[in-house]
């Protein structure tokens, strides 16, 4: 079994040979519809396990379209307006996608309406505008002219935003779908009797695939095509609400959310910006609904017999793989679609029995971003090979328990590339696997903590996808970590006040100021500060990055600047003199790495603060990666982080001279291109190439030095 | 006498043959001695004009060695310490240069000493701290660990720090000298008694040229080599503060300044920030008191038929030529140093009878930076052509009166080029002069005003030279400004309150958030926004650079978004959709000009607002030149400013373009590496190539066009 099972693979009526064939040759145990195809009987009685697809909110128009209140609801804010004279009319959709809202403007949703003097941060009051539903204008009077205005407002929407995206992008031709609200008790009952239906009606299914439960990660559309999309943020809790919910809510914290908790003067909540309290207590209340409802319906499922997965994307809002109360769902298993190392750690680490991983690419004629895969131009297996190379490195450190594919077999005809690729990259997880089975890889003794205002909820991820993310430090960071041998965690500025510094040797700070990342306000506490100044002067280290631990109104900008040996100049020290300093050849610093100077958020120029801060690395005149002794203790800081292999090599180097370690002990290749684990209960260690060329390691065991010749992108497995 | 005098040169006993034949040869009417030289009898008798140099604070050791506690002082900061234990010792001048300054432990001065925890941000009580004289340093008992302090407390400066600089940097060796505070009754009176001395012991000066009146630009200098300059900014007032100042100040304005008010967390005030009300209090008490007796020690000269010139340098600090007060000093001229455009127009506009630049370089070995000058690997002809070639472009739209030079004219033998310069930059100053004198040079009609904290106090300057502000966009944008055809005024944001856009085309506001250049928290009132909203909606022109009307706290970050079309994204919109957009071909942007989309202590990443806003150039996928209407005005971005010749013209382009005019009209060239200015009274039309290249260009006029050829940095001067 040890090679074999532990795939998940589409199945597609019409190519029944194709899929059972390739069922064998990848040695699946499992197979799957998708979205658009029906798994036809031949299939289901095959011998293999079933996964069949649910969206629990979107495949229910005719139910919807009979309640068109008890559909899902978001908070909208017009553009601020100009008013030229006292009075001003506000169109209220004009500026959004017509066809994904319609105003609510019953008496319950206008409650939550508001007017506001945006020149002047001015709610008005209720007197002083009217709203005409025939033409969807809000009437503003006694304007103050050249002040600009802005309409906050509650919209249905009518457009499920999954469907919408498929209908624009991929050109469908089908129903628009609509997404009902289970916060409403009729919705509820409709689903449950939906879900015991759906179930009875599936016997061939073994697995329920929930994608994902109740509301979509917000998605708001506009009316111009030059900016079609608005906003969009994954972890963002803004499609969750209604007047009920904000009722309910009103009920049980004793105090009432308004529409600019939501809107928030139009830049609503972005999880990179640190979260206010009424976010907080609001993604608490919403988790607590989503999990009650949820598992009854998992309940339901296993009723039937069946197992409950859930596939972590699309509705997946308030679910929270890594909230407390994600084990009270009762899921059998989490699987998480990936790109990149982190969101392999991300499922990994999740508290569910099953982790299950969907590779890259999908079986489309074209990818995210609308390159060919499999189609004309396309090069399906390479893409394979990236995504894995990725992937590999973080499953080296952490197993999950499945890997597989979505889309349509079909689409593999004429790249039996892919299909070896995909045959090779299944052995090699297999067999990783059967490592991680027999014990724990080795872990350098250094342990690493992530902080920021998160903590342990936003575990690896920061948003979405690194494409969605990449402009913030710390996901660079996360997917450098993700593969590294160190055991890593992730805090809160509470859990650091709580304690949890006792079991880390290195903390990591990384983000713009401001940021949830580096932390914003939280840093403005002295207790926090003194915290972790005593945590470097007895032993321990900060690595901060970018604007690390910055808070305004302080002497120090960052407030870490007493361990880092570095603080930036905002413009307000631009007439202080600077240290001269000369930069440092270091061995920590492996060729090809570098620490760029700039990054799109960053408030000013970093300086050094003191005579002792070494300089390893420099960009344009400023000091970019320093080492500054404190105490016991270091500060080390890095004015940016970008991830190559070259740059996850200093990060590893970084960290282990911060633990104490030798940057060049056992079990670490010498080549930066590469790295390996080493499986002490199976006595293998594993060699990967993460390059696409060639390439020659040597590995210091106990035992003496291992050398190891890899070709691009190759696993090797050495006995010892 | 056209072509003869208003020319000032330096005079050197020893050289009396060479002073007189370059007297001569220069057609000066004036001879001037030099710090380091005096004037023989020869040359002050040849019948020349005789300036003396005068430095009122710091010739006078033997009063100052006995009288210690009245020379200046200066309030410093030791940096933040961070506690270990519940006391911490803290040295007072261990990180400061311990030859410039010394404690003052006197009871009034320790009354304004301070601890403060800068962690937490607070004032410690008088009793958890205490003094020790001997060791110089401050105990400070019951600290929480880990927090950081530092001690505020009064300094006397024991050493000038002109004197200072030259000593170490040319390695004199002479008497450190000190410089006293006439504040104190007893320096005045003994200053009146020198200045009378002075007059009568000088019977051949005409004029007596003051090195400025009282208080030196603030330099504060560090222990370590490695970082010598801690600050310096040459328009703040910190080297101004004394007790007995502190106590008038307190009778004065019915309020105390504290040791923070001047420190301000380690950073002080730098004129790149806005002003605190404080500060600026305390500027106008200085510039009271330096006006009040300036004034006496004017009246002594004018006493003895002597006349006196102020030089706008070193200790020029409160005498503030653009305050309202600056002509109660009497003084008959100003001489300002100058290295660009900018500083030729601060001159020129400054209420004085005489107006007199001192060119560069200097008749020094090496010039400022280090760089060889008057020695082998120099090129002072070269240098001399290049200042000049800044500065005449300001000539061309704003007289002075005289030239001048300074320095050991010995050092002029071996570079006859020089001289030969010098004749013909004479010859074109005179020229140029003459035209003025016969009429105003031809301007366009939109007139310019620049928008900023400082207003008119700051009109054309910001705080010092180019090359030490060159970070901050609006120097560059000013010295663009200084040779343009435009009528150019300097406005604050009161003035706008007040009524002053009546007479404006084109508003610039251009500067870094929270910069005093872009405003700060002034863009927070309501009734500013409005004003200039309404001003652009009813035609007027918004032209903002860099992060020009940025306010924390609003719906837009840029404040005049709704006239500009743009707006920043500073890292909490980074989840917002952008607008799409092409980059249009303009007539308006020509070959070689560009705007960057970085600047050191930017905040973020400009964007659309507007679908209506048009992009004309862009930089690295960021919109970076945009034009957007507005009523019947508009708004216009650039993401930055960098003065190049290109750029100037770019700049002339688009405020021509606010205004309504044409860029392609009559006297102006079509080649950017060239200007010209047209003298209709004089009937002349005056050409200059402001680049190192030949250059040809074409001038429409109302006759036809004109065609010029110009050698590199050629003046060409024709007549129509």
């Amino acid at each position: 079994m040890k090679n074999a099972g532990m795939f998940t693979m589409p199945g597609e009526s019409g190519y029944e040979a194709l899929t059972l064939e390739l069922a064998k040759r990848w040695r699946a145990d499992v197979i799957r519809d998708s979205d658009g195809t029906t798994l036809s009987d031949e299939i289901l009685d095959a011998g293999y396990g079933i996964y069949s697809t649910v969206c629990l909110i979107r495949d229910h128009n005719e139910w919807a379209a009979a309640h068109p209140d008890e559909l899902q609801q978001t908070f909208l804010m017009t553009p601020p307006a100009a008013a030229e004279s006292e009075t001003l009319a506000v169109s209220l959709l004009e500026s959004f996608f017509a066809e994904q809202f319609a105003v609510n403007d019953s008496e319950e949703a206008m409650a939550y309406w508001q007017v506001w003097d945006r020149t002047e941060n001015r709610l008005l009051s209720r007197e002083s505008w009217s709203y005409e539903a025939e033409s969807g204008t809000v009437t503003v009077s006694g304007c103050t002219p050249y002040h600009t205005y802005t309409v906050s407002f509650l919209a249905y929407r009518i457009w499920e935003e999954i469907s919408m995206y498929n209908h624009t992008t991929n050109h469908w031709d089908k129903e628009h779908l609509m997404q009902i609200d289970p916060i409403h008790p009729a919705a509820q009952e409709y689903l449950r009797g939906w879900m015991r239906a759906w179930c009875e009606s599936h016997p061939a299914t073994t697995v329920v695939r929930f994608t994902s439960m109740f509301y979509n990660f917000v998605w708001i559309w506009g009316a111009d095509v030059r900016c079609r999309n608005l906003f969009t943020d994954w972890a963002s809790y803004d499609f969750t609400v209604s007047p009920r919910a904000l009722r309910l809510f009103a009920e049980r914290y004793g105090y009432s959310l308004t529409a600019e908790d939501f809107v928030n003067k139009g830049r609503l909540h972005v999880t990179h910006m640190p979260p206010t309290k009424e976010k907080l207590d609001w993604m608490e209340f919403v988790n607590d609904f989503v999990v009650s409802f949820g598992r009854e319906l998992v309940s339901i499922v296993h009723e039937y017999g069946k197992q409950a997965y859930v596939f972590y994307d699309d509705s997946w809002v308030g679910v929270e793989p890594y909230g407390k109360r994600f084990p009270e769902f009762g899921f059998d298993g989490l699987i998480k679609c990936v790109f990149s190392g982190y969101e392999a750690r991300l499922c990994a680490g999740a508290d569910v029995p099953v982790h299950e991983l969907r590779l890259h690419p999908y079986l489309f004629p074209v990818g995210l971003g609308g390159a060919p895969t499999f189609m004309e131009g396309g090069n399906p297996a390479l893409d394979a090979k990236q995504y894995w190379n990725s992937v590999r490195r973080a499953l080296l450190r952490a197993p999950v328990d499945r890997i597989g594919l979505g889309g349509y077999v079909h689409l593999t005809e004429g790249f039996p590339d892919f299909v070896d690729t995909i045959e090779q990259i299944a052995d090699e997880f297999r067999l990783i696997r059967s490592f991680h089975e027999a014990g724990k890889p080795w872990r350098a003794k250094t342990r690493v903590a992530v902080l920021h205002c998160w903590g342990s909820l936003r575990s690896w991820t920061l948003s979405g996808h690194f494409h969605e993310t990449f402009r913030n430090d710390l996901i660079h960071i996360n997917e450098a970590l993700s593969g590294l041998p160190l055991d890593v965690s992730f805090l809160s500025f509470e859990d650091v006040l709580n304690g949890a510094l006792e079991n880390v040797d290195v903390v990591i700070n990384a983000g713009f100021a401001g940021s949830a990342w580096s932390g914003g306000d939280a840093w403005k506490n002295p207790a926090l500060v003194a915290r972790l100044l005593r945590f470097v002067r007895e032993g321990g280290a900060f690595l901060g990055v970018n604007e690390p631990s910055a808070a305004d109104g302080f002497a120090d900008f960052f407030r870490m600047a007493p361990a880092l040996g570095v603080d930036e100049d905002t413009g307000d020290r631009q007439c202080h003199g600077k240290w001269e300093y000369e930069v440092e050849e270091s061995a920590l610093v492996p060729a090809g790495s570098f620490v760029r100077r700039a990054e799109p958020y960053r408030r000013g120029v970093p300086f050094l603060t003191d005579g002792k801060t070494r300089v390893l690395l420099e960009d344009g005149g400023v000091p970019t990666l320093t080492v500054h002794p404190f105490g016991k203790g270091m500060g080390i800081y890095l004015a940016s982080f970008e991830k190559t292999n070259e740059n996850t090599r200093l990060l590893l180097n970084l960290l282990l001279f911060a633990g104490g370690e030798a940057p060049d002990g056992c079990f670490l290749t010498d080549n930066a291109q590469t790295e390996c684990a080493w499986y002490p209960e199976s006595g293998r260690l594993v060699a990967v190439n993460n390059s696409d060329a060639p390439q020659n390691a040597s590995i210091r065991t106990p035992d003496g030095t291992v050398s190891v010749s890899l070709l691009p992108f190759e696993t090797k497995v050495l006995s010892i």
